[in-house]
């Protein structure tokens, strides 16, 4: 088995898409998981890429997520979308609402995109993005299961609850950041403890609640929030939007029903859809945004957030990506079974 | 002089409010900024209660703020209210909005409130825990002048721009948090400076770009973002709501046309108003989100946001409070003149 094994981005949808397809996913499904897999190793985001595979899989053989969900969308309030995945994974769930989301946007100023009955472990920017590019600003946030303590605790209660923003520049790329609560992604630390390295201090709690530096056991442990008690604030106010106000599963009750088969938790996500020209400022407000981002990048060492993405994004798909040869002959032995 | 005076929440009202008048501003704007200071100081916020008033005061005397000014309402598109403060400071142009912002996302389920026009420089707690009393989720931000550094950056470019969120629970005080973008408020900072504290590492660089500990130092030089680049991303994201999208100043513009009096810069803010009941779960989102609360405080060393400042609200209204007898002082000769 190679130690790595060389992909293009075309040969890596191909071989997610017949991973699906083989595994319960219907056509749709099987679609808009594998590209937001593809996206996130376009852009080099190996712990949302193939990585995440096999996890997919295995929730679909279980039966515990429906490959052939067929997401319902609904006005539910003049300002509000919903969609109900249907017990699906969310990637088509959040193809089908967000141009009903922007459209909603344009004539109201703000609308709430709530997307419930899905199934979340995706890569949060390539749906802000996606707003971003028909020139709105969405925020985005999800819950997922406990695996973060809140600031003073040392027991999970707060999942990852990635916070994902995007700012549209008209004939340039958004201006996107996707950020979890905890200090890392529990994407990261799985990839470290794959890979056998150290985590920094600050990180984590074992399964005792004590510090500690071990990937390993940073993943049977507990994250920590970013920035302490203002990070915790925030992973709350996710808990409470992602599932107090969409009436979904917090990160508790997900983890109560969830079998950790590596495949992701019952849950819900809101993006708020704003339309800048909506706001009294409709001919002046990508200029006067670009002026800040020109103050921004004329700092020495401050870049703005997503520049790796981007640069990974015009050299990879001409140059292709490399998996670890480990999930690439997992991978096929999932694609020829069922 | 005495070094400490006490004062009665009733007495510091009418210090404040004659003080205001004195100064310029008509009843309906001495009362609503004298409302806020007196929430801060019944909650024992101390950095955002009398000690602001001699800020208040400079600007109005310099005429850079109205203190007649008569805030405009108006409904810029289907869910966006957008009130004018047509120069004044901000509380009255938020008291003018609020109520017709908790209107329209009732019926819309999701509403902005654009403030712009304003000076700012009130706590931003008592205009969210206000929503949330109403019944709404509200989350609120506001930039200010430059005083942090974006993340690997040594100048201020983003204002100390708060974030503050609250959470109904019918039948209790919502759960409210308010915190700045940098490690430490700017009012905590100049009240360590004014009482010749030390600050903890982390929080400053002086006016050199190098690290400080010294309070007065960071007066002068720059406040560091909590979190590193993720707290950083967030005070960006603040800027771009409170003054790109919002056609506001950021905070670079607030600075270019600053006096530095000790009062309030120009600048924007954006309150997301959500109601609960508009999202699905209309009979069980206060119930459910109650589950989530007692999940967090059954964890030995975790509270809920906004704890201390309900405690000293049920014991400040009756014992009083107590200012330093210079600021006491500064407060009657301002009262004086005029």
């Amino acid at each position: 088995m190679a130690d790595q094994v060389h992909l293009t981005l075309e040969a890596a949808e191909a071989l997610a898409n017949g991973c699906l397809a083989a595994n319960g996913c219907d056509a749709d499904n099987a679609r808009a998981i594998t590209d937001v897999m593809i996206k996130a190793e376009r852009d080099g985001c190996t712990s949302h890429g193939l990585f995440r595979l096999p996890g997919y899989v295995s929730a679909l053989r279980s039966g515990r997520v429906d490959g052939r969900a067929d997401p319902k969308v609904e006005r539910i309030a003049p300002a509000v979308i919903r969609v109900d995945g249907r017990g699906g994974m969310a990637p088509l769930a959040l193809e089908r609402g967000r141009a009903p989301a922007v459209e909603l946007a344009r004539e109201t100023g703000i609308a709430a995109l709530s997307l419930v009955g899905i199934f979340h472990m995706a890569a949060l920017w390539p749906e802000v993005e996606a707003i971003a590019e028909e020139g709105l600003a969405a925020l985005a946030v999800t819950s997922s299961r406990e695996l973060v303590a809140p600031a003073g605790g040392r027991a999970a209660l707060f999942g990852t609850n990635p916070m994902a923003f995007a700012w549209p520049r008209p004939g340039a790329a958004p201006v996107v950041f996707d950020q979890a609560v905890s200090v890392m992604a529990r994407g990261e630390v799985m990839i470290a403890a794959r890979d056998g390295h150290d985590l920094p201090e600050g990180v984590a709690l074992d399964a005792d609640g004590h510090p500690t530096t071990d990937a390993k056991a940073a993943v049977d442990g507990v994250l920590l929030p970013f920035g302490g008690y203002k990070g915790s604030s925030i992973g709350m106010m996710i808990e409470l939007l992602a599932a107090g106000l969409l009436g979904e599963n917090f990160a508790f009750e997900t983890s109560a029903e969830f079998a950790d088969d590596g495949g992701p938790g019952r849950g819900g996500e809101l993006i708020v859809v704003m339309d800048p020209a909506r706001f009294g400022d409709a001919e002046g407000w990508a200029a006067h945004a670009e002026a800040f981002f020109e103050k921004m990048t004329a700092q020495e060492g401050v870049r703005l957030p997503g520049g790796r993405r981007l640069a990974n994004r015009r050299r990879i798909p001409a140059d292709g990506f490399t998996i670890p040869g480990s999930l690439h002959a997992e991978i096929l032995e999932l694609n020829g079974g069922g």
